[in-house]
């Protein structure tokens, strides 16, 4: 590829937007040509506007750049979204209105019937709803979304199973601070405590599993008829979402069938070797106090989900923990991955 | 009553050893009059033996006592246990062979089939397992145990929902530093991480709930038949298990009959006003983001399990959180409550 | 005292104000009969209102009392002011024009020339600039200020060895969390990290320090010329400042001649036993290891600031760390204990 | 470099031998071949001797070598220390005896008058004490120290001071967690909770400093008379040490000469360009809030020091930050600068 492919970033100055900058300087087909974010924050220069949070230092290349509105009419023909959902419904429409291919990690047009709700190596194929999105917006562009962090750290960790027949699924989820944005959490609210509440989440995971395990036909997404029953916390960890997991199966594998399942899996973006694509999505650890999130969040530079601890399940029939970096492979990760493989199906 | 009756306590210089000195400090009933350790310990004042970690300052009382070996010669008839578990298999049945009547919070003797495992809420005719200890052993003493911290938060939760048909029981437990005891979990190991594993929790709590559950007869323990899954996490949080249980039950309660089950629920303890009794073994909150450790562990002197979030459960029945503190409710209060309902069943 | 005086309370839904709450709920003097927030507080029931952050419960008391303006008409004549210095100058004046009796914990009056800035243990005397404040501003009421929470902490602990002559002052805080409030300081910022700078904060310990420690005339306050330097940081703490302190002093006391200060040291709130008062307003504690947030900050129900590790310093004279609950002592209480000190003084 | 130097570690279970490990990787002059640890976990497997705690993963290289007892029959010329101070002293004496040459982190000899305490930036001429140490010792081969964690960052920071003339420092640390090893620090300890006692740190920092400031002669060393006052505390950090520094000149630079002085200084790692030296040793940094050890402590792989906040002390003349890498620049990434430095200096 000699040039690259302009991309604009919409909520540029928030966490996901600082993740999708940060993952972006270097990315070897898109390069950072615009970005918007609230009235608030444009017109000043990114330093100034972006409250910077993350642990590598800001691209100098986008420091000086200054800050625009939320409006199509200079923005390059792809734009990344990581606003915030009480906005992201109207401006995202409106992009997609003007022509633009929105890549949305916001939770607006996750679950509509039109629009896909993608993870690569599980439903590329979900981008063929793309062509009824077209015929039943007037939109001339389009959307395409991922699904929740928490959700496709669970996810990636249940697709190896969908071949033994995946009927139900119990998860707790051990949240880190990170995926709730700047300021976000309150320390007041989370030192040495634990909240047992994440508004919203435990039926983004239990809706989006369906859809995003669904079949796509002439008629969009026939959801996976699995049931997910989720519980969702949050806990004093900066990055990493741990997930704790029960499943139970309609086929009997062994758990040496499963630990192969784990580590034989992979899809479009291994055969594809797209950019942001981890060798190994998901990364199976046999040390019996793994994963952990100190040790294990930054795998394959955060786009593998490790696991470990696959054991029988009393209850349904199979138990085990599944770990994954919310920030980057539950969010601007997942969204620059959906990029890559709309770009080798000549979707942009 | 008028005389306090002397007790001692083994294991005095550990974590769960402090509690019991703390909690005894101003006992209605009982007074401590020894102590005892391990031989490093054995001869130093106690001030100088016990690393003191509680938040509260170390009873006057008890500083200059010398703590003695683990020996019955000299000790009390009755003895509270927290000695670790490599060393109480021997240590309490020297005792109990030599007349001393011990409540332990060590494992060893937790599931051996004529020792009471004993809640007293829940079961407090399991004491007659003792007529049965005294025919099988040479003792002319005794041992009662009382459950894994973990497994008492969860149980007493699941008390009042047996009256509806316990069938299953997933858990996910959140669990507190302070039950690791002192120095227990390494800083290195916690601090901003999670570890999935606590090595023998998960069958603790697997295995206790169906004896605690169970019916007592002329043949011993008939352990209840609710099938228990459990996975164990370790948080950086200092006192507090936070459980996330979903529950599949044979009736069809509605929720407000499980809440009101929750609250109606009580046992011998509260009949008898027993010294340590919370008031409300549970206590259910209504605010969507409760329990948390922060502001309901010390519920009730950290007596009370508190209870929140009741909902339906899309794979079980219902699902719900449950937070209880582990040192107190879950160790030494728990020693203390059942030694408690042994004096007033004459048992001491 | 047969009956309670009515008070109110400025900014009662921020943290500030939940402690003055929390600390007068059942004050043998006071009663709370008001309370005012912002506009977009105003008419809801306090316990929708305020984001409750406290361990201790909400008191019931004043669970559904409805919060009004900040607007002195129908406000009790003593009013305890928690408000953000942003607007706290001016609604504070506006109570003051009114007649009221303002007991601020804000800024904005601190270091007016004609306003007490009170700690009474250290400066009773400076309620005397109430005649020179009734005649420099056009009040029928007043206003009585109480320092930073970092500079009561430190003044404290400095103010028995002003006998011996205070010069010098060097300090280096490590701040909870709390005393930014809520939601105040990210848990992104500060979990697992150390925020080197607190804005304002270290010139307030330099200057407060001088006007406290100062002696009152007919002109006004004269500052004493301590010289004092300020390093201030927030760390991962919930409750309690810890100042790390090294002094010159003009004369040569010995070792125990300071501990002995420290020990002996009492003011007008012990005398008058005013009801906040603690017995010991500094605690000193020999352990080579103390004082600690974890096991000191509540020392004598927060009041008491904790006092350990006095020993030589190469550089200046002495060195010492104090200890001291930075919304207890440090905001809420310390303003309680200036109404007190008032009501004894028939300043109210 | 055609062949890499073979060498061993002492110590290498440890958190600091870890270190050593991790470092030694992929080093361009040195090879692990060796590893030696205590009794317990000599003829173990390193994998299974190690409790590894590093978040980058053991190297295969030494996954599978044996541990070696600490005897120097077997090992190569060159070894690294990161024993315990509690057998250090015989141990590296030993070695030293039969010729090896001993680059330690140990304590133990650090302040002897014959042996370099070796930081290459500040004074690579002090390594002319090994010829002092040939002839007052029997050894063959040599010792050669780095200093403590601590004084490493603080006196980095302090080297380009010294040409104003430095007389006084007063410093406070908030010190990392890793310091203390492994288990180390107990999480009862530390969680949300600040230490204010590290034994022996305080005068490390006092004594150590002088020595490494001082000037080599004909007689040893001539310690620099600058008087340095410390204050160390522990936090909950896991890695990088804060310091917090005030010091008084001679002279009298303005705060851009100083700004000046730390960011050109360099010494002899940088003129060698040693593989482990950082090109800029200080960073200094204008924002107002850093360093924090969150966004800096990894600084040029975390062997450079950030400085910032210089401003003026109104007690002595200057104040400021330093931060540095606890276990990188303070510990094993010390140590391998040093022996790079003999490296070049034809001292291996």
């Amino acid at each position: 590829m000699t040039t690259k492919i302009d991309v604009g970033i919409l909520g540029a100055t928030g966490m996901v937007g600082q993740e999708f900058v940060a993952a972006l300087e270097n990315h070897p087909w898109f390069r950072i040509a615009w970005l918007a974010a609230s009235q608030r924050s444009a017109g000043k220069r990114y330093r100034d506007a972006a409250p910077w949070r993350l642990d590598r230092p800001m691209p100098t290349t986008v420091a000086d750049m200054v800050v625009q509105r939320c409006e199509p009419s200079d923005s390059p023909m792809l734009v990344f979204s990581g606003l915030d959902s009480s906005v992201a419904g109207d401006i995202e429409s409106d992009f997609a209105n003007a022509g633009r291919t929105v890549v949305s990690n916001a939770k607006n047009y996750r679950m509509a019937e039109d629009v896909p709700l993608l993870i690569p190596e599980i439903n590329p194929d979900h981008l063929n709803l793309l062509s009824q999105q077209s015929k039943a917006r007037a939109w001339s562009g389009k959307i395409v979304t991922n699904p929740n962090c928490s959700t496709i750290v669970m996810t990636l960790a249940l697709a190896p199973l969908c071949q033994f027949g995946l009927e139900q699924v119990m998860v707790t989820t051990l949240q880190a601070v990170s995926g709730a944005g700047y300021p976000g959490v309150s320390s007041l609210d989370i030192l040495g405590n634990i909240l047992p509440h994440i508004p919203g989440e435990e039926s983004k995971m239990e809706e989006e599993t369906q859809k995003l395990l669904g079949t796509v036909g002439a008629d969009g997404i026939q959801p996976h008829d699995v049931v997910v029953s989720a519980q969702t916390t949050r806990v004093p960890v900066l990055n990493g979402h741990t997930t704790l997991i029960s499943v139970k199966l309609t086929e009997t594998p062994t758990e040496g069938n499963i630990v192969d399942a784990f580590r034989a899996y992979q899809g479009r973006p291994q055969v594809e070797e797209l950019p942001s694509a981890p060798r190994h999505p998901i990364v199976y650890l046999t040390d019996p106090d793994r994963p952990q999130p100190k040790y294990d969040v930054n795998t394959e530079g955060g786009m593998s989900v490790t696991v470990g601890r696959l054991r029988n399940c009393p209850v349904l029939d199979y138990k085990f923990i599944a770990l994954g970096h919310n920030t980057v492979r539950g969010a601007a990760g997942a969204a620059i991955l959906n990029a890559e493989l709309m770009k080798v199906d000549d979707l942009l």
